[in-house]
């Protein structure tokens, strides 16, 4: 179909099928009966906008389900949950008439400052690779399609149409792209949405070795590239670079300059003519998309649940948590949030929930009969100190069982659009928080917000802590469930909670300036750094308690195969060793301890989220590719594996590693180019190359090696030289006759 | 003459005038009387070969004056003493014939780890330009030439003559460059030497940017630039860059390239006329070069004398220095560095010395009569540990007074050509420290080091500690001086002593890989990444106590003028509150709390160093311009002054600032450029700027600003939009027709 459509559309209608037809739109092809489809916000649900909507934002949606946003749902580490989201989110676009969800966001944390954080998964690639592929199959699954964005290294707000993220192709590979990699090879998205950002001064949209080289002719990609929404800046330049669509269209301005490109031979037809087959197929693809309702109530209790699954509870002093209370019994609920609930973030992912639940009522609804749940706001939402609300609380505090404080970010202090300037919670929080737990020491800290907060200095008032992230229009409910031991929790850490955030492998660079932002920390980011710069955390990646025990036992590592061939089977016992069921994820790292380049102590390698029984035991199995013991070789132009020892642990976080061991990978050693400019080192420390230079160098009358070769003394501080440079250094036995010996005739 | 004999060369002849005629010399013209003159390495001192020398830094050379290393000599902040150090330099060249001393070495310290740190001056590029430009123009007061070294960005030994040292403009200007400038245009070096290292991908000596639009038409330099030896790879490409010298030469090669080169016309002959100009320039210059003696025992005094006044005495617990052993008293003297004394590194700058002073003999020459000197090794030159010989040191800690010992890193772990991978003092050394502790709590510890070394795990086990560095060879004579009160300490740290090396702030990226280094840490080197990252150290920059005390009183600061002509006047008093003459070195700090780039907390911005009698103040003045507030900015193309609040701090290091003040600037605003990639905000931000665009939207009915000017939320979402970006978004009151008129036709 698409082809011959193709073959029938005039310059004109091609050129216009590369921009959309209105802000949500493509453009339709009526006389051959191609239809516009529609695109629409929202990577945690639908923000379908009416048609006189305002587009960017503010004003209201078409209600949908606000289902957990990714810094929540990322927390589950739970695939198959994902999956079940984004199957149902686009069981709401299907009956929406939305096309193509824009989503999942899947770009690295970098800084805990991004302003967008609350929409992206993961400090880890890994992560964000597994989950945003969840995500994709799932909504695809409804005939629906994904745009998996913001491609590539947008990891910040601040100045994001210009900025140009100044990042080495290794950081980029390793960290950055791993990702979009994963989700595109994996899952198949039908789009990928290219970000704002500059990459090593050009723009994601007019950029071919990010659109075209990596993504389609090394990932495989056959979906369509569409520009974030004001992205594109040349749009002749875009579509050239693989920008199939610009959104929103410059209509009148971007169609003709493609035409005029065309017909004066700037821009090869040929090119235009493969957008085009490309956003014919999607239209074609999208054609099962209609009309109708979605299971409102069913899409509640999946968000609900999705979000008990994801809440990480981050500290339980004394086992303060489950809140048992008995009759009689008073839990204050102290903070404007309780009642208030922040649960998603603002700017383009904004969803008009279909209703939402407020931890207080939820609290209400769970306590037993005779449990006395009563509130207090303690402080308001701006950040200014009020003492009488805060004397309230304290007197409340005061005479209740319990004391249960939702502390968080205000909505103004974090957004799409904008970047945080520090870490800290409101001033008016922070002050009440010593004066409640001086009144009662049975103290929760229950935190909404998008990205981290900084908790190291007030950590010792709270002996529990519960954090929600944005947590979705049921979070309220979900976070009633897991205090009151409804749900056992298990969300983990997928970013670092730093003691400071001058600790932060991003802090001296984050977020660059005069249109450039150095990614100075390299593949140092997240855990990555902290773990390198042998950095205490608040928490630590992967980190998140249970309401019951786990040991670890058994770790057995097997090697099977070397080289790109290898596999590394490694498998582990867990046990449930406490009183009542529970889900563990059970993590594994991998370090490279000697490298050709410096690596990070450990990266996650695998995970695997289970449910174990109380005094149950269960094997857990993970195969690590050759793939996952590389690392990008910007001198190889590609995947790099070393023979050697590799370093395996397995545990509950990336501090917590009870099984460890090390295990040795076998394959071609990694040997550097022989000519000119290799060093007298490496030279010798190629087995060719040393047999070639010792000979043409030879030996003196007692059959010691000549020159250079027979002083280590001075060959430690030259031996760094390209054997060409030492041409000149008499003495060294290293003149042209023996240059050219071994490298041939210049 | 320069003129008369270019007019008179054949194109050969100009091709074999640059590069040398063998591995120390110019090529002569006989034919024209044009002499081969004679180069020399050595920032510290000469290092001349015979002619059968072996080139490198390992064989002989003629005996010369070792002079304290860049790194103890930098540590006096005396211009005025490295300016008669320079002298003696110089008078010790022309005395062996040489024409040109191949120093300073002003490279910034980026990390601790260089191996070559010894050789160069600071961490900051104040003191690397003010101190460099003293050398020079020292040893050029005797009609002898220096060789600036190595420009630029060559802060490691590490793939030194492949790896791109990949540096941000502003980085490189502020930092890595400054101390280039400032030599070159206040000392007017006869040359410079271009450095090993490729920056930003392209090797210094093939860099047209570094050698002739920064160097030459930027800065005036009117010199000649020679490479460091072995440098060159393409020596047609260097000469079009501006490299006029080869070293060591590749005879037969090298020129003739350059004569096939222009005979291609692929190198304009001028090119080569200026090149052989400058070399014609510099022999003319060194005319009065000639040979004879030196005076060896002034210069070994003055080597003694500068060592002396560079000492840093880091702590000085109960003052338990100066020692003022008494007759019959047991001073303790422990380590083979006392006997065998560490006072140069190992390389190119490796001086074969008139005479060598040991601590061990010093300090037996000057104490009094009846007080015993007891020496034992405790530990050898290697790292094992030797049982015997610690309990024979301990054995002689317990019965002395007082223990001296002497620490250090041994000659092979610091050395040109390689850089070291950790701080750590040898293992055998920190073993024995803490039982000679225990065995005597009056204990001194004596450090002579090239480079930072980690004092953090034993620092508690002395009471006093001084660091030497690498002090020459009358380093032993001074460290008696100070240790016994003859010369009252003065020097200050020119690097930050870590409290571990992963808080220095280049650390995730020294020494890169793969062919790259990365400065990730922009202009946050030393103190600036310290400060920045709010990190204790163990002693910060500028740190150096003295056996007297100093109390800072009186600031005054008085702004002159305004803008790019603007005066800073700052003075404070300072009384010598102790019992003893002594030197203080004051030091000044700016730094500009709010500014259009992230900067250092605090930047060095002037120094004097003042000795003061016992119970007398003097006064200081210091003046500050413009260049002393700006920063380079990259958008504006040059150094750029934002007026406002600066900070100014005076006082005894970078973190002892007992006296602060701020005062406020004025000048031209830095505006932005008004554009379509101007975003909302920076429109908004320019008073011309937000009356067009005021007046372009709008207002309604009521007279309220229409679209996105009178939508303060979206605003903030979207202000970061360039303007043109948002012609699309409908609803904002910024389509075509209102872009059109605030920014003319397109």
């Amino acid at each position: 179909m698409t082809d011959q459509v193709l073959a029938q559309l005039t310059l004109e209608e091609k050129a216009a099928l590369c921009l959309g037809s209105d802000f949500w739109r493509t453009a339709p092809v009526d006389r051959l009966g191609v239809p516009a489809i529609l695109l629409s916000d929202g990577p945690h649900g639908l923000r379908r906008q009416p048609d006189d909507g305002d587009h960017v934002g503010i004003g209201g949606s078409l209600p949908a389900t606000c289902f957990p946003t990714a810094s929540t749902l990322g927390s589950c580490w739970d695939p198959g949950l994902v999956r079940r989201v984004g199957q149902a989110i686009g069981e709401e676009a299907r009956a929406q008439g939305v096309a193509v969800v824009l989503g999942p966001g899947i770009n690295i944390k970098r800084s805990p400052l991004c302003g967008r954080n609350f929409e992206y998964l993961s400090e880890d690639p890994l992560i964000s690779g597994v989950l945003g592929a969840a995500f994709v199959e799932g909504v695809q699954s409804q005939g629906v399609g994904t745009s998996v964005k913001h491609y590539a290294a947008n990891n910040q707000e601040t100045d994001r149409l210009r900025v140009s993220a100044d990042v080495d192709e290794r950081t980029l590979r390793e960290i950055y792209l791993a990702g979009f990699e994963r989700v595109v090879r994996t899952a198949k998205p039908w789009t990928v949405m290219c970000s704002y950002n500059r990459l090593n001064g050009i723009h994601a949209s007019q950029h071919p070795w990010l659109l075209t080289e990596v993504l389609r002719d090394e990932w495989g990609f056959d979906g369509l590239v569409m520009s974030d929404w004001g992205a594109v800046h040349d749009r002749v330049a875009a579509l050239a670079a693989g920008l199939d669509l610009e959104m929103p269209p410059k209509l009148g301005i971007s169609d003709a300059a493609i035409v005029a490109a065309v017909r004066s031979g700037e821009l090869d037809e040929d090119v235009l003519d493969r957008a085009v087959g490309r956003v014919l197929r999607l239209v074609e693809r999208a054609s099962s998309v209609g009309s109708g309702d979605f299971e409102v109530d069913g899409h509640h209790a999946l968000a609900r649940a999705a979000a008990a699954e994801s809440l990480v509870l981050l500290k339980n002093s004394d086992d303060l948590l489950p809140l048992a209370p008995v009759d009689g019994d008073v839990v204050a609920v102290i903070g404007e949030f309780a009642r208030t609930a922040r649960y998603q973030g603002a700017g383009s992912s904004q969803v008009n929930p279909t209703r939402v639940e407020t931890p207080l009522d939820a609290l209400r609804d769970g306590v037993p009969a005779g449990v006395e749940v009563v509130f207090e706001p303690g402080f308001g939402l701006d950040t200014a100190l009020d003492e009488e609300l805060a004397a309230e609380a304290v007197g409340l505090a005061e005479r209740a069982s319990v004391v249960v404080v939702f502390l968080g970010l205000p909505a103004a202090d974090e957004s799409e659009g904008f970047d945080r300037t520090h870490l800290d919670l409101p001033a008016n929080q922070l002050a009440l928080l010593p004066r409640l737990a001086a009144a009662n020491p049975n103290l929760v800290v229950v935190l909404a917000n998008g990205s981290a907060v900084r908790l190291s200095t007030w950590d010792l008032d709270a002996r529990a802590i519960v954090e929600c992230w944005l947590a979705g229009q049921a979070g309220g409910g979900a976070v009633a469930d897991v205090l009151l031991g409804k749900v056992n929790p298990s969300g983990r850490l997928t970013e670092t909670l730093p003691l400071r955030l001058e600790d932060n492998p991003a802090y001296l660079n984050f977020p660059g300036e005069q249109g450039h932002v150095r990614y100075g920390e390299g593949v140092f980011v997240g855990y990555r750094g902290y773990d390198a710069l042998g950095q205490e955390a608040s928490y630590p990646f992967g980190h998140g308690l249970s309401y019951t025990t786990f040991a670890y036992d058994g770790l057995a590592v097997d090697v099977v195969g070397e080289g790109v061939d290898v596999r590394v089977r490694v498998s582990c016992g867990l046990r449930n060793t406490g009183s009542r069921v529970g889900k563990e994820v059970v993590q594994l790292y991998v370090g490279d301890p000697e490298a050709g380049v410096r690596r990070p102590t450990r990266e996650l390698k695998g995970f695997r989220k289970v449910e174990v029984e109380q005094g149950t035991r269960v094997t857990v199995d993970f195969e690590l590719t050759a793939r996952d013991l590389s690392y990008w070789s910007t001198t190889h132009r590609g995947w790099v594996l070393e023979p050697g020892v590799f370093e395996i642990a397995v545990g509950s976080s990336s501090r917590d590693l009870p099984l460890a061991t090390s295990v040795t990978v076998t394959g071609p050693p990694v040997l550097p180019r022989l000519d000119g400019m290799a060093t007298l080192d490496e030279w010798l420390a190629h087995p060719d190359g040393a047999a070639a230079l010792r000979d043409a160098v030879g030996v003196d009358a007692d059959g010691n090696a000549r020159g250079i070769l027979g002083n280590p003394e001075l060959l430690r501080m030259i031996g760094n030289f390209p054997i060409s440079s030492l041409a000149t250094f008499p003495g060294l036995g290293l003149d042209e006759g023996v240059l050219d010996r071994i490298l041939g005739p210049s």
